[in-house]
């Protein structure tokens, strides 16, 4: 079910972008009801509804507010609600509070989207250059949401003692036990990293620059579960050598044994994910585990994480389109790989660059300037894209962050090491 | 819309008790939406499809379970979930997380409903004594939850900035301002107080027993919102004097400036309800005051609290099915008394006594002997029943019991002093 | 040594006595060092040097400066940091901060209060009556405040993983364990409680008044340490059946699993106590339980606590100052009793009455007024005295009242049972 | 008084270092009573009697007992109390509860350094190459607690309301208001960063390794108090626009207006010291802000932090030595500069490089490996050293690294930009 027909107009190839994504969106949610799409489980996430008009918020504001003459709000308390964290656009709905919103429904939100889209799409032939730009923006920051919602409903439905799925399994391929880790040897000197190009890219993601890069090598793949199970039964979570002080804190004060999401049944680990509690699949790559987790890790097996930049080398051949990631609305999963190297896709990796601003840069002007430079202290850089994320999405140069204490994304571990 | 049409057989005044009951549950939770039903606003509160289960699982448990040879549960999963706090009936799921279910849907709680009631309802010819007597037990404990229900309702919607109407706002019959309170002299000496008779009765209602009452005498109506709009213009809630040492820190810390859910627009006292927010009727008792408040109301009036002894001797004549209680769903809210002294309806009344139980008591044998022995501690007595008590429910003798600080149930205040 | 010497004149017994107690503070900080002295260990204790400090206090500002012309402050930043609580004395130093005032030390606190001592004394021949009162008063309190400064000291020095004794242990009379308890019958009917009488008491134990008890018995000696290991051996602590619901909150949170200062060594328990760690006597009674743990003895036991008007009722023919009270500063510690019952000393008795006003209760006026008034809320009474209280401070009308968590008071159990 | 006076016995270099830094320690706590040396102001301070007595159990525990044979601990309860963080090394006391141990008394830590030092002297000259250098790792240690104990006993005098002080003023010379900030051209390209040479330096400063700089300047001082106060009166601590998230969180949640211990008096801006609360000096630089509060500052003057790459090869010139750093115990201050560029001493700079691992950085083998590698998260860097630092500690390599909201260090801002 397509949300916006427009059947007598030609698309031009962005109003068809915008179609497919905002769909998505919508696609993503069917299985949910209003309720599924209203409850908050923590303060890190969000409800499904709010992402749905979260985002329909920010194509409303920076777009038809600002660029439509006459356009008149679908309803004015929305802002108030709706608004993520943007200080230029004034006071909003505290942030740990959104699950309360019970009201506009579901149904009503689906109803603000569609208005939206149908002035958006209205206006879109006449929109100058700048809007034109901040629709692309739109779009990719929906996708951001959509990677989000996924891992939002995830963590919902994990806090649920029946423990629903909203998914069937994802269909089987068997695949062998990967064999051990292979080492790529990187590139040392100086490369160059950051965006470069036609298309889209965050701020964050630029400008282009040169980096130094001392010899190393990077793993051909990350770290499954199976060698995970290892750790755990090696007594990585219980031997303080291996963390990092906040780390350990954590591991100590939150009691935590494993990643995200696994239980121990009957003797086996298993792990939850929107197709319900299921066995661990061992080839697979570990996910949903913290910066501090993928650092123990890395101390325990004598290596280390690689950097963003030595990452961004490393991946920047590859197809960045490649490898399982999210092309429609339905069972997904971190899966093993079949082949050589990928660097896309699964899960997201962390590096171990603090995520910090590259020499030169500077924030867009404006409202939309607080997209990503005001995050940068405390969080991590993650790199790759991964199950969840829309396929198209990511980039080599795509700079993603958490702090390193957050999990409930699909983040997971390739090593590096010194040479 | 009857939940429970049962044609073909004369119904037992109990069971037409229990119908009518179980009924009023479902007709109170009409206007709500699936989330509206899920959304728990504060760890206090329970969503609106707990209480529905909840009542279910109690009259599943303690006479299904327990007394139908062959009944097989609804939902094996359920007890975890929708058990509350029988430490007897084996672990349960934690209270604060009691909104994260957003499955079962209201449609499969109210499915589970009309189970258990038609299992009953047949069982019930064939049931024996000690199963009747918890029928009915079950059907005070299910008027009790109608209430919370009620308030907990009115909670969430007064967390949504939309702050919506579930209900159109009830129709006024014009009232005169009530004169002054007037002083209704008590009985000194020996009293009896405690539940006698032959209807039902809580535990902690007895025994029956002897009191010695001081000369006293008692208002003959509850504080108005218009003397409350007074005590705040006099700066009650800024001097220390006033208050209770736990009272005056919980109003400096939660910074406390009026009854819960009271908001100054354009210059007048407003306050919300499940009609929406609206000015404040100044002839109408005060309600949502915490015992703090009501304590430093009647010492900024140089007068006290009566015990609940006091209140019950005073209560016992007048009739416990009159006045402003609830009777349909539908609006509700503390009315301008139109006549004599009500001691019933309206808003419950904050006693100056402490819940502990009587000389003599002793708790129901099994699990249900947890229904009312063990929290007493640290709560106060209320007595009357409000506006939000299903009428019938209260009794002279009935004791409720909050903790001080809590107001979001229709609480109210009745002043005493000694002679 | 005397901190006040006074040859030349001859003292009237007022002087006598407030020299007496006065004394008797100074000498139960001997034993401390300035360290000892200013640190706070929780937020319910205070530094040994502020009870020194808060008391000179007292005495400074409703005596020397409300009646001594001329009168000028030792130093005029105390008030701010010596106040209590007494809201109509101004701003104060924040309770839980009380132990970073290295500064003023313990020896200018010491001759802050020889300041006063002094000018108190020189001013007693002329003072009025009212100021007389108010000495007494403070003598009153000061010794509440000795109560308080060895219990907390006690619990600073629980705190240091050295386990410091500050006095050496008492020397022990071997005492034949108690028999089993024996059950007094109480007098049912009309009895009187509250003070009357020429001397002094706290306004809260007035005024004496009619009460009514029902036929009850009440234990002829507290619960011992013997008693209570049984309890432990028997799983009190892990049953929440014996527990009030706000008690199993407390046990679960906490991780209670025996009284204060217990810990098992080798097989056996101990306590901690000033003479440092040694093994229980089991014929002594247990001390250090909170009003939740008496509670659940005395369920676990199948009886009850007693009323306090029960207490008082049983205790008022017994000598208030007689059995093992503090007359000097040095080791103490509850002691087995030799003979028949004794309601005063060795431990403070919970009993199941809430502190709330007695019938024809009012405070004092002014700020000595918010003395005991405003803490009637959320506490329980305890009655008796304990090895901690001067001796001559505790009466049979007398009420003791902390919250029911509370325990790091000399607190122990005396059982009833309704006839 | 030198502490460990060794007439007889030439001294090696390393014993003379060893002594005077011992006594130095001993010397800035000479204000100190044994209550100013007990107390624990807040989590991130020590007492400090602790840090005399960790910086000693350093030296007994990783030279006496692992090096001396049949050296016998001291009191071989200390270590429980005084290891801090050093799990290889065994349980420990809470960090949080060390201002519990009012014993040992402040002498009775003295006594353990003089017999820690003597044994420690006495065995020196035998000792192998291995623990000599974990002598000179114990003076750079015990330099570091000689700071922090600076810092520490700043934090607990100014939680003293009466804000006592413990030196005189430092003697002002006057200096003239310092001009315009001045850019200093950084060197573009690569550079060699880390430490290399003979003497001292800890792990993580290393390896020495190659960097590349981008076009920028650095500014040739630090920013001043003056400079400090327009940006609080231009609402620099108002206007989110200038704050990292997480700093504006910060500023919000705890009520930041301005830097720590400055406070308006009768309109003028004061900060607190050790030498009491004094007028601020605009000449001087400012300190005791955040990362958070430097990095508003910069983006308020539309520049930035310097990285801690651009920060070492501007400062790798200048001499370490010099500048406003600890001779002696006695008045410290940040003061005004006189003269050209000084990169070493009055305030710690925050960089804007977060605190991770050089390149082929590896830990030291054993417990003294958790020195600096497992704080690596989380923490920013800051070079340079203050007025707190003693003399000689810091080298332009020194990686000094604290969390984004700590400002109870001398930590100050130097600006830097792109070209």
């Amino acid at each position: 079910m397509r949300t916006i027909p427009n059947p007598d107009r030609p698309q031009s190839p962005l109003a068809e972008r915008f179609a497919r994504v905002r769909d998505l969106s919508v696609a993503l949610v069917a299985p949910l009801s209003d309720a599924d799409a209203t409850v908050q489980s923590m303060d890190d996430a969000s409800p499904a509804k709010w992402h749905l008009a979260h985002t329909t918020w920010f194509l409303e504001t920076f777009i038809l507010r600002d660029f439509v003459h006459g356009y008149a709000l679908h309803d004015d308390r929305f802002p108030f609600l709706f608004n993520s964290y943007y200080e230029a656009e004034g006071r909003r709905h505290a942030r740990g509070r959104r699950g309360m919103v019970t009201r506009p429904t579901l149904d009503e939100v689906l109803a603000y989207r569609r208005r939206v889209d149908a002035a958006l799409l209205a206006a879109l032939p006449r929109l100058p250059e700048a809007a034109l730009d901040l629709i692309t923006l739109g779009c990719h920051h929906e996708e951001q949401h959509q990677e989000l919602l996924i891992t939002d409903i995830l963590h919902l439905m994990s806090e649920n003692p029946l423990e629903p799925a909203i998914w069937p399994a994802a269909r089987k391929v068997p695949v062998e036990m990967p064999g051990p880790i292979g080492w790529i040897a990187g590139q040392a000197g100086i490369a160059e990293i950051g965006f470069q190009g036609e298309g889209f890219s965050f701020d964050c993601e630029g400008p282009r620059h040169q980096t130094l890069l001392s010899p190393h090598a990077i793993a051909d793949r990350t770290v499954t579960n199976g060698e995970w199970a290892a750790f755990i039964a090696a007594g990585g979570y219980a031997e303080p050598r291996h963390w990092l002080a906040d780390g350990w804190a954590w591991v100590q004060t939150q009691g935590i044994t494993a990643p995200l999401y696994w239980e121990e049944r009957d003797g086996g680990w298993t792990r939850f994910g929107l197709d319900g509690r299921r066995a661990i699949d061992p080839a697979a790559p570990v996910t949903h585990v913290s910066f501090y987790e993928a650092d123990a890790y890395a101390a325990w097996a004598g290596v280390r994480l690689p950097t963003e930049m030595e990452w961004e080398a490393a991946a920047a051949p590859h197809d960045a389109a490649g490898g399982n990631q999210l092309d429609t609305a339905g069972p997904i999963e971190p899966r093993p790989s079949a082949g050589g190297p990928a660097f896309f896709g699964d899960v997201w990796e962390w590096t171990g660059s603090a995520y910090r601003p590259y020499p030169g840069f500077t924030p867009v002007a404006g409202a939309v300037g607080e997209y990503n430079g005001k995050f940068m202290s405390g969080q991590c850089v993650l790199r790759g894209g991964s199950c969840a994320t829309p396929r198209g999405h990511a980039r080599a140069s795509y700079r993603n962050f958490f702090y390193p204490h957050q999990r409930w994304q699909f983040t997971g571990v390739r090593l590096a090491k010194d040479l």
